[in-house]
């Protein structure tokens, strides 16, 4: 590839060729092995400069890969060998308009800082996956990043309003803006939110910010088992919105427990951390329906606070679970989602796998969506191990499909999970994404091997 | 057109030629005059029958209008001379589903059923278009509809969590389904709702359903300009998310009070209508915010009540806006947005139009989110009048784009606003449509004329 007359066209240090910096551009947080260093990487500054590398790109047929912050859990930021990284990491303005209630921030920017700058105007914006200190605004938009909060303030679609997307072509266009509604056209802002860098890389996003929301109160429920924590899940969804409806499994509460020792109950077999933010008097309500929908499912232990401290103390242990359980060996990340009622027959056939290919699985949830995610470990050192972890990988998936659901609730496709996505969606579905990726991407240069 | 051919695969009855049923298919809400009775109709009963009368038209290069209810106030309805209407009026299965707390609806059904059927299992549907009695759910689905409680509850598209969809070539695929959270694949529910009929026909709608909310409180103000609603519009938006913020001006008040006779005041410049359904003591406390805002924005006179049945009276007020303009004469129904601190600068710039031009526009608005419409009344007998009309039809669009607005909050592009949608978005996101479009539909026989 002539990356001579690339480096041209893009101010001085954007391109990288350097062994060894390339060499952190390989893997991301997936992890996978059959991620490659990439020929080059191209650090952009401005639109511009993705405009002129996807230029180049598209003329000689190389393959580019989006990169935010490389925290992709489904493998949709890995190098390719004969392809180029095009990272958005230092991009990273932002304007806040407290009249519109909308930032405008370029695609670099951490959602933590996203977050900060709302804050300093006195707003928020809500979308809070649980890597949110060290994961991009634009790979959020570009995986329709979930996180805890979303069973009641929705995922980041919900709150991009409008994009700046630099096309396989090198056009840049403007899809939405600082408008709560607009229908004028198809709805391409929403088509692009999720695409994982396959239909164009994104370099400016305008979000929806909103009021912050009052301080939350915070329930922790214990259970003898998931079938009994699931019911107090449906019994709960089914007559409020919980601002945060979380669940950890005995093996990651025994994990958390000896990361932090802050005096997790082990013996418990699930465990449920709520929370609601109503206003006023409406918290206290919220919280006792939540206290009793849980004692009727027949909870062992209910524990309830008002205190932001004491109820953040809990929600870090959910959020410390996958860093926990990684300390424990390496990881597959698992991303399943079924409809709600579904969740115990998820979580037990889960465990029937773990026991049946002997692997140790524990078991998170964003519980309010039914949106789990098993932690398979295993030693990378033992071979049989290796392979049956990534067995269990595909059965999991296998069967949330089984029951309904989906291989993935907000981590992406990415390059892991695309064997089993005709499987989900079926042909018909699959052509129809092909038609979309060819009219868009005719040269199949953007992220190729993601999704399609 | 071969539609003998067409009859043999459609159970009895369902194609019709009778011209004086033909005639009633003409029209929709908008009433354009270049709107054309089609050479036929299909009643659909089934997804089987929108296949094959989709496979017969791709074949003989047959325009098909997509037909709901026809409230479309846009133009996206109505019938073409050379084309067929495809209306699903007959499809009006529903299936509740608590645990899920989803609904599967067929596209026939009246918004207000979807929402009747909800309420009988203890659940809610919240969007809510003004034309919520008359409008399917399919057409909702079409043009991602909005209402009054969107300001707090969101759009259609917010609660659209799965689609079954026949293309072009009579392809019956199934988005997305009953799952909060689902990043498999691209998004390409999101993408179909909205594309007012030009990329595929629904024939099944997956709703998110959620608990109902608590009874709402309300509060009205009168201002002396409409300078001062919309600060107070701007100032109450910025710390709360009201559940409704609607906006009347003085002709829509008075045309509404010559309908009504409820005691409204005819010399007020500007109207706010707010509700507040924070559960518990919070609603309350929110009303009391809106109150002060009102009043340190300069209202004259603020009203508030917690009777549900008194509050209802200034929302039907709003609601019968159109209807009640409509008895001054024929009505060309604008549906502009801007960003919440343009407004008094979008209503201003009404007012100067409707001088320099000599027509009368009343203006009501979803004032929370910035999405105006202005009522045109002219008298169709008078060709030089409706000249005039249609001219301010047009340059309102001119200045919404000019304030960084939106030629549709709602309503959608239609055949209507076509012309002025490259104004707006610009070449390049109209070509970036044209080969989503073409790869989709490549005989454009889905509703042509329509956005593309
Ligand atoms: C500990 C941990 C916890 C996590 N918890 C959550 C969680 O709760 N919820 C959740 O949703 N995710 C979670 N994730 C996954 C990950 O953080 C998200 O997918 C995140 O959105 C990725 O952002 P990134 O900047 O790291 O993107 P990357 O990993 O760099 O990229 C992700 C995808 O987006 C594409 N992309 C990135 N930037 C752009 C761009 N500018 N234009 C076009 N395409 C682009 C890439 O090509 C790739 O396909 C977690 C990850 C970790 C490590
Ligand atoms: C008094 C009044 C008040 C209104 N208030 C509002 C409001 O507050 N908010 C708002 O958003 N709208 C409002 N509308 C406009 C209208 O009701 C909405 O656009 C509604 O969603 C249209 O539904 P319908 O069933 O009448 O669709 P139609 O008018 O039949 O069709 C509308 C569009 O959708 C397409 N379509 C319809 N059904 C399908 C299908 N099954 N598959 C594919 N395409 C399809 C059509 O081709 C057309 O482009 C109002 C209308 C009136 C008359």
């Amino acid at each position: 590839m002539p990356l001579d007359e690339l480096a041209a066209q893009l101010p001085a240090g954007a391109l990288v060729t350097d062994p060894d910096i390339l060499a952190g551009y390989r893997h991301d947080r997936a992890q996978d092995p059959d991620a490659a260093v990439p020929a080059a990487l191209v650090r952009a500054t401005c639109t511009a400069d993705v405009q002129a590398t996807l230029r180049w790109a598209n003329t000689h047929r190389v393959p580019v890969v989006p990169r935010g912050a490389g925290t992709s859990l489904s493998g949709g930021s890995g190098g390719l060998a004969h392809g180029i990284v095009l990272s958005t990491e230092k991009m990273r303005a932002i304007t806040v308009d407290t009249a519109t209630r909308t930032a405008v921030a370029q695609p670099g920017l951490l959602n933590i800082e996203v977050k900060q700058a709302a804050a300093e105007h006195g707003l928020w914006y809500p979308p809070d996956p649980s890597s949110f200190e060290i994961c991009t605004i634009g790979g959020n938009a570009a995986t329709n990043a979930g996180g805890l909060c979303c069973v009641k303030y929705g995922v980041t679609t919900d709150y991009v309003l409008g994009l700046e997307v630099v096309l396989a072509d090198g056009t840049a266009v403007r899809l939405g803006g600082p408008r709560v509604k607009d229908v004028a056209g198809l709805s391409l802002t929403k088509l692009f939110v999720g695409s994982e860098g396959t239909l164009g890389v994104i370099t400016e996003v305008t979000l929806r910010l909103v009021p912050p929301p009052p301080p939350a109160s915070t329930m922790v429920a214990t259970f003898a088992t998931v079938q009994a924590a699931a019911d107090a899940v449906v019994a709960i969804t089914g007559v409020l919105r919980p601002a945060m409806l979380e669940f950890m499994d005995r093996a990651s509460i025994g994990a958390v427990e000896d990361m932090l020792r802050m005096g997790l109950d082990r013996s418990t077999e699930a465990m449920l951390i709520a929370r609601s933010d109503a206003p006023g008097s409406a918290a206290a309500e919220e919280i006792d329906i939540m206290v009793r929908a849980c004692r009727e499912a027949g909870a062992d232990d209910v524990f309830a606070t008002d205190d932001a401290e004491e109820g953040e103390a809990f929600t870090a242990a959910r959020r410390m679970a996958i860093p926990a359980v990684e300390r424990t060996g390496n990881l597959l990340l698992e991303d399943v989602g079924v409809p709600i009622p579904a969740l115990p027959a998820l979580v037990g056939g889960i465990a029937e796998l773990a026991t049946e290919h002997d692997v140790t699985v524990a078991v998170i949830a964003h519980a309010g969506d039914g949106n789990t995610h098993p932690l398979i470990v295993f030693d990378p050192a033992d071979e049989d191990m290796t392979a049956r972890a990534h067995l269990v990988f595909g059965k999991i998936m296998d069967l949330a499909i089984e029951l309904g659901g989906t291989i993935t609730g907000e981590h992406g496709v990415g390059r892991l999970k695309k064997p089993w996505l005709p499987a989900q969606v079926g042909p018909d579905v699959m052509a129809l994404t092909q038609r979309i990726k060819d009219a868009l991407d005719p040269n199949a240069i953007l992220n190729p091997g993601v999704v399609v």
